[in-house]
């Protein structure tokens, strides 16, 4: 039997430096102090408010963040801190000084993406964020490790876990709205601010970060195309129903014949046989498709305190063995560019017909209206979704449709006499 | 902006000896031809039979090993032939001469798991095998890095593409075994030796290598409890029609109270509400439960050329960052034993009552009988289906049930009167 050298079984302390004690850094305390295998500790806890009565060790904290980040015997920075200006300061200190950081602050990452990596790139001092997309879902090592040879065509998925809840209330127990919210917020499943949740924010944030590590393309969250489900309306919840479909937030990038990439977070339908129509409740799930392995399906807990101090400790983890993002399609690639220039079917509902900008749709495959409930369904530019408002006004509901991006040959065959058929032109 | 270094946008090409030219290495050769972005060369390929013709430049074939593995110029082998010892001659003179390997054998990783992983701490020369499990989904890069720092406790997964597209037909299209059987071989789902995938050995080999990198438990294939499809029967396919259950071969291993690890490969009974019921034909799809995580479930085309070259590829493109597979688990952990010492549910159907060895069992919960189709569903202890024969026998057919591994205490209750109510005490 061959002998094994003795260093690989014993490895140093991982000396810590955590910022923020709220549900996730309480989680990762505990399960690092629970956890000898790891052989991590924590030193010092940055926090706001000194005066507040916390459970553990008083000596720990510090609302002086030098304390901890000019502190040379910590190495690793865990930044779960709620504020992302204060957050992207920590996690630049930490960087110029050499300390490796865990974080999982998406909207931090997504509005400093391009510093953030060329940071990286220059100091070689590695940033890890698994628990910033789908939580507990080890998502961006995929992408960043697994794709890197293989033509990556189109992810889509459900990426915000509060919305899903809120979702799977209102179609699963008919609950308003309101209500689904309210029991999101107690569960710990929604953002301290819900609107980042539920106007597409969080979702835009994390599709941000994930189009970065699958197509190389870096890009601000407000560049995407996105809404969210915050003006869902009973009726359309109604329709879906009738269809056997269910209405998800999806976020969906995929690339267009013309090489560019079309990338949104939309509601849509959902058919039943779709792997994203059992992502229940707090679930995430992420479908991948490639050129040679087709599709693959990735689903886990996607909000939640423990399964996002899952991904950070699976981070800290990583660090020990050198690990760190190599961000080779940002490097290497000629960098893929977002385009609304495609056209994509959606579902508009509104409160009143004249809401809805018939006009502006290439052509229209469905229209209905009754006092209190008008809906049209057609091919609409992206282009002018994004530049428009009108879909974004009071009483206005848009979902795409499954399948929602139609190629431009299709449309331009049958445009003119649908538009007729519906009586637009 | 800060600069970037240039030396990160440009790397020398991977110089590659390949060994075999049969479906997966035509595949991964044509991949290499057709993505530049790889930065790779196929330098050479071994082969068995010099005199075949082949569609490519006859001068890059040899049937000497020794052209490639002592080619200096030549850093990273990939193995890709069939036969797993001399598979595994090639991979040990490629290890010990210091050139990085990439295989898809499970059979002969399985077969040698504790010399291979020993070599490669030893020698410090990596070896990564992502295709042999799962094909194209990523699972063992996921086992190995991200569940280091969790309370992994159980994993289950249909980890045999060719058996379950055979279950499919037979239960989606009711086709009888033998032309499932086919069919599979048709479309290049099963192994050259059909045996290796329908009595469940494919399914134990690879097994037994995810449970070295999910626990950190190293044991040859041949330890496990396992079976495969073949002497299902179509009255056992009707019995699970009639409960709107599914029959898939499932590979599952999980914790036990005393700290052992139950593991086995056996047909089960699947609800329809079950993730694992929704794999389909040559997929593959694994579930890990973990404490912290909670349910993480992964799928993918498991079975093609395609989809065994793209991990393949993935293996290839992780060398050049000097990815190895550090094997944690094993390292660092009190290493977790496998034990047969535990109760698990299953339902035995047999031609004929004397063929089921009710005695064998703890209690019985149904039991059926008329001409030529007897079964009977109960508890039984794992060792004892290890140590007896008659399950194995013609005629006899064994699935397990819905979650199978029964706690100790419940049995205990319950299980003299149970034997009493089913007349066999």
């Amino acid at each position: 039997m061959l002998p094994i050298k003795k260093e690989s079984l014993q490895k140093p302390v991982q000396s810590i430096g955590l910022f923020g004690y709220g549900t996730v850094g309480k989680a990762v305390y505990g399960i690092i102090q629970n956890t000898p295998g790891l052989q991590a500790s924590i030193e010092k806890i940055g926090i706001k408010d000194p005066g507040k009565k916390r459970n553990i060790n008083e000596g720990l904290f510090t609302a002086h963040a030098g304390e901890i980040l000019n502190n040379t015997c910590i190495h690793t920075i865990v930044e779960l801190i709620d504020d992302a200006d204060v957050a992207y300061q920590i996690v630049k200190d930490a960087l110029w000084q050499g300390k490796a950081v865990v974080t999982a602050n998406k909207k931090m990452i997504a509005a400093h993406f391009d510093e953030l990596w060329r940071l990286q790139k220059h100091t070689g001092t590695p940033l890890l964020y698994e628990g910033a997309c789908c939580a507990s879902i080890p998502i961006i090592r995929n992408l960043e490790e697994y794709y890197d040879t293989d033509t990556l065509s189109k992810i889509r998925g459900i990426i915000n876990g509060s919305t899903n809840f809120i979702l799977s209330r209102m179609q699963d127990d008919a609950l308003p709205f309101t209500e689904a919210l309210l029991q999101a917020q107690q569960l710990g499943f929604a953002e301290t601010n819900a609107l980042l949740d539920i106007d597409g924010h969080d979702a835009a944030n994390k599709l941000s970060i994930l189009l970065a590590h699958a197509f190389g393309c870096v890009i601000k969250p407000e560049s995407l195309l996105y809404a969210g489900i915050s003006k869902l309306h009973g009726d359309d919840v109604k329709y879906a129903n009738q269809r056997k479909q269910k209405i998800k937030l999806v976020a969906q990038a995929q690339k267009l014949k013309n090489g560019k990439l079309a990338a949104f977070v939309l509601p849509q339908f959902i058919e039943a046989a779709d792997e994203l129509a059992d992502i229940h409740n707090e679930f995430n799930g992420l479908i991948t498709e490639s050129h040679y392995t087709d599709k693959h399906f990735f689903k886990g807990k996607g909000a939640g305190a423990l399964p996002t101090a899952a991904a950070v400790l699976s981070d800290i983890a990583a660090l020990r063995y050198g690990y760190k993002y190599e961000y080779k399609k940002i490097s290497t690639q000629n960098s893929i560019q977002l385009s609304n220039d495609y056209y994509i079917k959606v579902y508009v509902s509104a409160d009143a017909f004249s809401k809805i900008k018939s006009h502006a749709f290439e052509y229209i495959d469905e229209s209905q209206s009754q006092y209190g409930y008008c809906a049209v369904t057609g091919v609409i530019l992206a282009q002018k979704l994004w530049e428009d408002t009108w879909w974004r006004q009071p009483g206005v509901s848009l979902v795409t449709c499954t399948d929602p991006i139609t190629p431009d040959a299709d449309y331009k065959k049958i445009s003119r006499r649908s538009l007729e058929l519906a009586g637009i032109t």
